[in-house]
């Protein structure tokens, strides 16, 4: 299994560095995400990206990666099954997102990796730490990767009463900046260290507004991996660009993206710009 | 597996079309839906019409498909095992649908195919969410189709209080028309996309009121099939025929169709007009 | 597995007709029901009069069934084991009665046939609908009958607001009679067809006022057979049989009685006119 | 296993008595039962007093009975597994006490007989009801006996609204005596049904406050045997017997009593007398 | 494994004193414990303290016990997996610490033992005696220890109507004292009393502000092992040690520590005086 995992590292963070294409807003958001670009419905056309752009993994549901098995084996580009999802159509104060697909499921599909997303500080937080806990062991047994969605969210942390001294020390750091609750260093990082607790090999999660606090972040995860999440797309290339150099001085060793990528016109430009900042070509 | 699935397939989507006739109404509606016509209560009467109307498929509750498996077979239409299903007497807000049958069971009673109703955007969209993606695996395991009738629902959706984006996009659409919430495209189209994400091999959704928007329906579902639901009885056969050429141009494959059929005097007459739009003849 | 389950036919349903001594009240309503002649409190006498009276079945809990399995088998009166079962201590408004024992249990205590209480309409009809499902799988599995208590009830019922358009029709039968809203035409006849849809052999039902309001009750349910519920005990031994008339010429194949025989004061009486009635002599 | 169970049988029940001490206080009521008399919160003190005090039986919790396990085979004392129990910190209105061991659990500790708790009448009695009737099961096929603790409680019962038929007759017991309302004969009869019902060898009920009541409980019960709780200590050593006396007199084979004895200065006086009255000597 | 659990206990308790390093505040508080002494959120800092500290155990969470496997196994400070834990992101008046890891999970990382948090008072403890009960039960047949982290905790305890009877006695202490209600003897002890009735092998607690107060608990524990909680950091090294020495006299076997000691300045320093209080060198 050692030998498995090694040959999947190397795959997934060839050098060290993870760029990784996330196409499962289809299901967390809906079509409304390809309402201006409407070949983003397209698999066939997001796998394009994921080739020509060289990532280094793609992020799907089960329902495409089962019908596109050949294409995605194919394509040489390394699948990571998400486990878990839920739409935005119930909108509810405590989020809990389901597993839906098991290890099995993944690695039948051939995935190199499965995702799982945690909503720590939700009510259901414990149906989602004791299923991401259980997806690490069985994925680790069986030799394939474990890599953590680490939101923090809910009613206790967007409530501010009866707050934790975590969120207390959160609401501070919100003060002398314009991030939301769930941006804030200490949320952050608490998120990032639940994944090291639980065992994830590599936990994605939301920039946090500067280099020096993201560096906060991967230091609690350590020696998890951490990679910033891409989040809705920005105005500008450089505006993104500029983040992706923020968290990797600060210690990430890379990104999960999908809209700052497909979303825009043109995706491969600003996908060799990534590439250039990460591998330098 | 692959082989049985093809065959399958052929049968159901003879030219790659669908006409399917639903009869999970008694259950879901109960014997109301019989008061006018009588006859239509008693599944003698409802196989003679599949097998006379060339339906491509039965959609039935295992009672029936238990009690007439023998007058099924010899029928030779396919039959799909609605494996979910509730009453109208319990009316709730958040709705959810518990899986009565196995897709093993569904084997045994000599199933084409499972289908299965999700109310996305339910407080209980988890649950169901992840019923149907453990059916989907083991029905595509053990050859045979998975169908979805992906119908969001819920008190997220019928409540305009703290709207997701979609939602949002949705009431917009809404003040255009003359649609239910859950008849705009966006939501209709969200479903869908659920279906494929999940991994469904044709679902069944609810008509958007015109053919284009009926095309973003099929768009955001694709590669998955899409039929359309018959929907309560239309004044006029026309109005009902009408419905299905805006959704066959629109790229669905055909119709899940009952109370448009069995309630009409002469069920044979409306199944003859929808025959020879779909297949010519 | 079939000519097991045609052996057993012919012993619950001689002639096609059933006639049976439903002893579950211990249970459901507790000592009270024994308050007036303590020896219904005894099994032995029950048994006794199962046995003198020509019952073709008796209904039981796995306590006395076990207990008195030896003299159950002696006796000759085939045994229905009551599935599932709640006390009147906990009074709600969204009834659910739990499965106790399995059909396997049934089995082993000598069982022809298993009953389960099902009350569609309830907030927990999901898992009675699904517990009942399985139950029935299981039972013709193994060659039982399945028999199924259909009672809906709940909040949704008795509540008058969001009706179903089921609730509406039966509100409207109730104010042409005096029946309570669970014993109106619809209501019932629900509760029968959502008996045949999961594959019950026999549903067990309330009285509806009359012969013809019954019969669409047997209609709904074609062809799984039907027997009417006996219910709290009538005034006169003629108002009861008046009942029992009816509903044969209605088309149910008989009756399922407990109170209207035990708690009278010589229940052979009334056993002899019912056997009279049903079976000619 | 029939073989086992007789014997077994003849140890708790020899002459058919039952005289059983109790000694899962500490758990349901905590150490505050200990703090006039702290060697009784010491369980060699305890065992002791089984021993010399000729009981049939001792009741624990698996942690005892694992590290006893040497002193209680030596001891002779069979050994009553409680499976379920809960504390007294959290106070609920329904309460639940949810199986914290099985019956292979019980077996591999050496017990006889297994004990469990039923709230009947309790928002949570399905629970109690299910987990209850399959440790029956479980216990009768591995040869060993299962004990009933039948309280029905909850806020069904202490609230009088929408109150059951046999609230209301209770409710009306209580007019005329000092019970409270779970010690009046309508409602412990009813959970010694439920104990019949299920299946249970014995059942342990509350004192109803006179010989003619307690009959009553009894013949509701019969052919599970009764055994009367002992409760709080009370003021005398008379006083306790006396009620024995009733029970025995009302056809109860014996008693489980805890606080009664060791919560004595001298438990032998009260356990020799005890056994005196049940044995004759 | 009778042999392979008196080795263990020889190593976690040599001299029958357990000195234990406690590490999963990480999870349990998240970094801000690591805000003042960030090398303390680095493990490899932690596990060199538990070296030259001499601590007798390390407690930790399965993702640093997978990754540092090798070195914690170099390093012969016998590991304790944590198999529970919550974040305190999500706050709630009635606590739920979810088992994350099985005790297979622990064995293939080479622990000694498990520990488990019991809320013993919240509205879940059920759910946490049933988990503590069946850990214990495995623990112990597959040859390793079971530890309690007994915490009473919960609305019913901190809200003062409706209290039980242990809870009035609580609050008497508390009048007397400035304990906080889960630091008052009946509560602390009632706490280990659970832990000896479910059968842990060592109950971790919280000081309840004397010697005196503490032998109580301690009693109520018997022969369960008693440790005390470190807590968090006092003012002064004299302070923390007076409390070992008190619990020391009152019979407990040592401690569980883990901020007293890494949050301070030279954690070696304190761990010398501990390790001197209670080994003498």
């Amino acid at each position: 299994m050692k030998g498995k995992l090694e040959e999947i590292k190397r795959k997934i963070m060839p050098d060290g560095k993870a760029m990784i294409l996330a196409y499962d807003q289809g299901f967390e958001h809906g079509p409304r995400e390809f309402l201006e670009r409407p070949e983003c419905g397209n698999f066939e056309y997001i796998l394009d990206i994921a080739i020509r752009g060289k990532f280094t993994g793609i992020v799907l549901h089960a329902g495409l990666a089962e019908r596109y098995a050949d294409e995605i084996a194919n394509s040489k580009v390394p699948l990571i099954l998400k486990l878990n999802g839920k739409s935005e159509l119930y909108t509810e104060e405590d989020p809990y997102s389901p597993q839906l697909y098991s290890v099995e499921d993944a690695i039948s599909l051939g995935a190199s990796a499965v995702g799982y997303t945690v909503y720590s500080g939700s009510k259901y937080e414990d149906e989602m730490h004791r299923e991401f806990s259980k997806i690490i062991r069985e994925a680790h047994n069986k030799g394939i990767l474990a890599i953590g969605w680490m939101y923090p969210r809910g009613k206790s942390i967007f409530d501010r009463k009866s707050a934790s001294k975590t969120l207390k020390v959160a609401l501070e750091e919100q003060e002398q900046t314009n991030l939301s609750i769930d941006e804030t260093p200490s949320i952050v990082a608490y998120g990032a260290r639940i994944g090291l607790e639980l065992g994830a090999d590599m936990v994605k999660v939301k920039y946090t507004g500067s280099q020096e606090s993201f560096r906060r972040v991967v230091h609690s995860a350590y020696p998890t991996k951490v990679v910033m999440s891409g989040g809705p797309i920005t105005k500008t290339d450089e505006e993104f660009l500029s983040r992706v150099k923020d968290v990797l001085s600060a210690g990430a060793i890379g990104i999960a993206v999908g809209r700052n990528v497909w979303q825009r016109k043109d995706p491969l430009i600003i996908s060799n710009k990534i590439h250039r900042l990460m591998f330098g070509s």
